[in-house]
């Protein structure tokens, strides 16, 4: 049996606040991680930042104003605060006091996503960002993407994507698929410095009619579903396939069929968090329509995992400690777990020492 | 005055916990009662059963599955329970490690219900159920009836039907009547074993135009009102009249108008229940219209209690301990009450005996 | 900084209940005072009451029911409540046993308000009502009004008009006006008995075109914004200007433009207030349309403030005891915070006394 499915949260960490384009050029976003309300914004110089969503005169949200040349305004008497949360403009004020200011949030905007880090500011090391190079080569990997809020706690995304028997139940009407082919699968997986990992291979098959269409092949294929989960709360997944004898396993990165997911959940609350999705298609990149069929397939399957991550919660909100049943396709996911958990102690044992 | 209005559960009953075509064959229902969401199925074979609605893997609704031939299948990864709640199929696991299992209730069905049993399986006996052979009896007692969620304490129900003044407050629009008709009324109250009893007699009147409308009295009429309350919470209603002289109080059960409502109230939460109701015409049985126009008079009744049900518990909610003031009219409603409570501490003791 | 801004109430204290015209002849409305679920009903002699909405008998809101000739009947069994609370009849009973009556409370209707007195009976003091004459010259005060439904702790609305720099930013889209002329503007400030006052003067200046199409001045003019907070929760607003030269400063109330209006906010809960105002062109009175056009241009803007005070409580509520950091412009509002401060230690500190 497992414990409980909510898991708390690494603190001092990078997650996805948001999308490059949902924060425009002198607009702003409000999203709440780990309950905290705040505001994404991005002044005239293009530059996001990311302040608690609480002016700290009297308490208003920094969302109802507006982005101005020198920062964020705030809607009700009009203080204006820039990237690093200090007031720079009090209307009728000769000075500023130092403590007019609001918590500010390291962000990093690389490859498409605004990261941000929850943590201690002083913490914050860029260099453990995920690298996702995929984004910034749209010749190779045109792709598409969505923002999702679901309610649920972030790690049933993890659960849902660690093990993909799911498919053949969850997804019957959509993507589906034979319910023995996963099940009974050989799955390699394990536990990584970062998170698990698992891949599932299947050789010398025939190609489904999507792939077949999508390159080409003239023969059979060695398949491949390559999932990797980076803590806290991302994971990365790879489908591809290549032809028959052209040491697929020693080279997954040939010509053939290539389909990359990116995935990351940020949690909002305990029990709600945002699901950020990308799917890029390494197959047919000079067709643009390529990508809208590819979304269209996809996006739906998303809001049919919503639903069965929502009934998961509303049915764990009941009794949070009360054990699950392992089985055995819970290998991948029950790696990830073991994962989590121990990064998140290690935290805090690292925490006790520094405050020791 | 009396107590609180908000009583608590007797725990070893048999509550009504769906109508029998509310649960199709290869179908499934969710309700929660008691706290406890549950999923009714019924497989190929015809037979109901209950269930908790979660699944013991990873805690997702059996509701957002299917029924297949061995039972429901979890909509998440497949896996598969019986009636009994023991899982009968894992894909991708070669053996079923017994404690793979959900929680199980004994269900009835007969008569058009299904009765539910949400404590101590043992304890079950089907031999306290409650007998309705109208139901059974579509040609004496054609019927129609209704489902209605009403957010307060199921025992609003009882105090409803105890109390007949209320029709001409409640139900001035609909089927209402004269105030002083009920509150002057001699009422013949008592306690019972399983619940409380009372009737009204109206002796040598001229039946109302409906009574006239479905029998065609010749002349003047004995009328009564007849509620039982039978624990834990349903209520049997008969109203009739038969012609003066044909001694009704004697033999209440002979030609003449008859109309039986079974009301039943199943507590969902501590301050929500499902009522249940059905109204069987013991008059005009050969057509079919008849019972169509009972239930099309009827039927608005229901939402005005309703309405005044959940406004009482709007109010008790601010203060559950506050007393209330007893007046002439409560007589049945204090018996009903009394008998509520006098069981729900035969079983506590009883269950405490049971600890020692 | 300033401490927690969800303000406790002063209980002994008259609060604006209802406009007049929200009770018509023989009816009632259904409103929930600092928690308590009210009934403000008018008999048919056309007297206000307010009661508690809860018969005492089972609970039920007394707004579910009618005003009869004798009181307010309840909608469940028919008994009728006084003005005073006292039950007058029970359907069905030859006596009414004196604790069958239900908590009324101290009104008086006034200058189309109908005050209402939340704390002891006895220590109601009609002559501690505010006196708004305005009201009853429509002659020479043609007004509007509104009632409006706050989410945010009554207190946001006098911290919201007693710092006026709010005008540039949240109705920047409606009456709007310069940012810098409320924020460099002297103000004179200070506390009051009853609560807090300030003025601020702009002498010798172009009139603004809305004040010109009104009044139709032909020069310069002396203008002026005064506010007077009254405690528990009234603000009354008196925007002025008249001809340079005339001595406006020692003589407000003389010929030019003026517009009046007041504001009074009731707790609904610790974090919900009610919202009544009314605006009184003192201008162009024989044109009803000029008042028409005042409430078309004013409404829209005790929209913008319900937006920024529920934005506020929403912070607030995250951490209602994290301080606030002071701004010049606060001066009023910290009068006005004060101000009731000292006022519910003082009636704390003599309900103590009172008690020993």
């Amino acid at each position: 049996m497992t414990e409980t499915t909510i898991e708390p949260y690494l603190r001092n960490a990078w997650y996805l606040g948001a999308w490059s384009d949902e924060v425009a050029d002198g607009g702003h976003l409000a999203r709440t991680i780990m309950s905290q309300p705040l505001v994404f914004f991005r002044g005239p110089d293009g530059k996001a930042a990311a302040l608690e969503d609480r002016c700290c005169h009297r308490g208003a949200p920094l969302t109802h104003g507006n982005v101005v040349e020198a920062g964020i305004e705030c809607g009700y008497h009009g203080l204006i605060f820039d990237g690093s949360g200090q007031c720079v403009s009090i209307p009728g004020a000769d000075s500023i006091p130092p403590q007019t200011k609001v918590r500010s949030y390291p962000v990093v905007e690389r490859q498409e996503f605004i990261w941000i880090w929850m943590g201690d500011a002083e913490r914050a090391d860029e260099s453990k960002i995920i690298d996702y190079p995929h984004h910034d080569d749209h010749a190779k990997w045109p792709h598409c993407k969505q923002w999702l809020p679901i309610e649920s706690n972030y790690m049933m995304m993890v659960d849902n994507l660690m093990d993909l028997t799911h498919l053949a139940y969850v997804h019957a009407k959509t993507i589906g698929g034979n319910p023995q082919a996963h099940s009974r699968a050989e799955v390699d997986s394990r536990e990584t410095d970062t998170g698990a990992h698992y891949i599932r291979w299947m050789e010398d098959a025939t190609p489904p009619p999507t792939y077949q269409k999508a390159v080409g092949f003239e023969g059979n294929v060695d398949r491949w579903w390559d999932f990797e989960f980076v803590a806290p709360s991302s994971v990365i997944q790879w489908n591809g396939a290549v032809d028959v004898g052209k040491g697929a396993r020693e080279n997954q990165d040939q010509p053939g069929f290539h389909l990359r997911l990116f995935h990351s959940a940020t949690p909002e609350t305990d029990t709600t968090f945002h699901y950020f999705w990308s799917a890029a298609n390494g197959y047919q990149q000079d067709d643009p329509e390529a990508t809208d069929v590819l979304y269209s397939e996809i996006a739906p399957t998303f809001l049919e995992d919503k639903m069965i991550m929502e009934g998961q919660q509303a049915r764990i909100d009941l009794d949070p400690d009360r054990p699950l049943v392992t089985i055995p396709s819970d290998k991948a996911l029950t790696h990830a777990r073991t994962a989590i958990r121990r990064l998140i102690a290690e935290e805090r044992a690292e925490l006790a020492q520094a405050a020791e």
